[in-house]
């Protein structure tokens, strides 16, 4: 498989470690092969190569903050946008940065790598709350593949085992807790930790958007509730349409008060079917120290699901760290591999 | 696809309601038409019908008790082996009684339907604690699918999650709370309720073996352990290498004083990978109230699995009843079809 890569930031840079020490492993389990054609960065260049970039090189060079212009083999290739239109490649990896108002320049890239029917997976939530329903018909129109297993929960596997292990069910809600930061300082805070030494460890992890508010305001955690509303429930919302609380105002006291009646505070995201529309809000609730909920610590998130057949399905992803996203663009890429195969290969 | 039925109790007719009810929307969403060709009971007769059985008739004879010999355009067949040696089936669902000593003979009725490129899904624990490797081989050779989501948690995907939805990764361990009998009734006595009122209780609901033993004596759990450490683990364990204990024993004083301490119990089964074998035990252990575990309340059951690459992740299925076995061979049904059509499909 030729890859591209559309921003190169830390998750791609985990991908990449990751797909390099398990060469042989994806070689020997799925006769899966790949070489990197094409690499578009904002400030460190945009090259591709037909024969492949040595891909220990770009993160070496990377390291030391070099550009990748000039890496052997390379041709120059102006910006992202000429880079999609001209490289050769069977499946691109899209992780830029991302404007949480539009979803942009992330589903723009998405759309131009889909009409070129090159297959496309993305760790940015934002194309999957804005532009879901455009970029999957998109997808089908060219016969490309579209996957995003990595925008809701990183790796743990919230929209691939509703497709694969749900058959002929339905969900009908779900309620999830999707926001690291806020979980992290949440739950720090019930330890008795005051609120900005909690966001200042939150930062040290690397988990806290460049903009701050958009954690604690609820944005993030309504934008992936967006995303399995329009997933999971086939709904096409936006997150406008959410009803959204953050969790500013939340003092010690309010903690400390709600652990006496064996409760803790979560920002929980939640939607539902009612009358035929998808009803999505975002908010704190007090949920029982002993749920599933309120058994979630530190960065942890989860979803759970209610759904016709199977009733209530929570999965819970434990403490994730950056190498949980990574591994949603391998799983990612292996499906798309094993699809590819069965309806007649690479270009 | 032409089905056959090797028993034809609950989870059996709770199954046959759900394709009845559903007979329309599997036609339309996967393509996927059905008749019953073939039925084996142990007390109400063996039929077997070429243009299909009338299921409506056959779950209302059931429920009055009657044989189903006679039955519209039906033959009688003897007994369930001569039925699978004869019947013209695309899919055999296997769910007799079970021998838990031995697996049997369940694993003989799979065996023979495999043999003769019959796909087999059971909802038995027995042949995938007792025979799995061999199964899985024999269903390879053959070209025929075996599958056996219910066998463990019901309908939750514990095994398809892990099979189509954490591709390029490894379950290195996992621990669970599988037996909802035990469950029922830690959680019950902790609620204040005596133990033997609970016991009865859980009978109420039907959730109790035959033999109570063997739930209370941790049987259960390990059975299901060693069928998860089979298939996720690629161990080729048995039952009788589980270290095992129940909850015998265990009494509302040590639950009370474990709740001041904020824990519960809770009958964990767990396995490890170590020095090329996989070590499997059964045993309560306290568990915080603010834990995945420790959040089970009643019949449900939980799995954590820790994988290489996406770390530790849990599955929590909720207050469990006969349904949701019942959707796990659904579920079993539409996958073993949706790989028919790519193989060439059905006989």
């Amino acid at each position: 498989m030729k890859i591209a890569f559309i921003g190169f930031g830390g998750v791609a840079r985990a991908f990449a470690r990751m797909l390099i020490s398990r060469r042989w492993q994806l070689q020997e389990r799925y006769g899966l092969s790949w070489r990197v054609t094409a690499i578009a960065t904002a400030n460190h260049g945009c090259v591709s190569s037909n024969s492949g970039l040595d891909l220990d090189e770009v993160l070496e060079r990377l390291e030391r903050n070099a550009t990748l212009a000039g890496i052997a083999d390379s041709t120059n290739c102006g910006d992202a946008a000429s880079l999609i239109e001209k490289c050769k490649a069977d499946i691109l990896f899209e992780t830029t940065p991302l404007n949480p108002e539009t979803g942009e320049p992330a589903a723009s890239y998405l759309r131009q790598a889909l009409s070129r029917r090159i297959n496309a997976v993305t760790a940015n939530k934002g194309p999957i709350a804005f532009a879901y329903r455009e970029l999957s018909q998109l997808a089908a129109r060219h016969g490309a593949q579209f996957r995003f297993e990595g925008t809701v929960m990183d790796g743990a596997p919230v929209f691939n085992m509703v497709e694969s292990c749900l058959p002929g069910d339905r969900v009908l809600e779900f309620r999830g807790v999707l926001n690291s930061t806020t979980n992290y300082i949440l739950t720090g805070m019930e330890e008795g930790r005051p609120y900005e030494a909690c966001l200042e460890e939150a930062r040290g992890l690397g988990i806290v958007e460049a903009n701050p508010d958009y954690d604690l305001d609820g944005h993030d955690a309504a934008v992936k509730a967006v995303a399995l509303a329009n997933v999971l429930m086939g709904a096409d919302a936006r997150p406008q349409n959410v009803e959204r609380k953050g969790i500013r105002g939340i003092t010690s006291d309010d903690l400390k008060s709600a652990a006496g009646a064996g409760l803790g505070i979560r920002l929980i995201a939640r939607a539902k079917a009612a009358d035929g529309r998808t009803i999505i809000r975002v908010g704190p609730e007090r949920v029982p120290v002993g749920s599933p909920m309120g058994s979630l610590r530190g960065t942890s998130n989860a979803l759970t699901i209610k759904t016709e057949l199977m009733g209530e399905l929570t999965l819970i992803e434990a403490n994730p760290g950056i190498d949980q996203t990574a591994y949603a663009l391998l799983s990612d890429m292996i499906i798309v591999h094993s699809r590819l195969d069965r309806t007649g290969g690479t270009h």
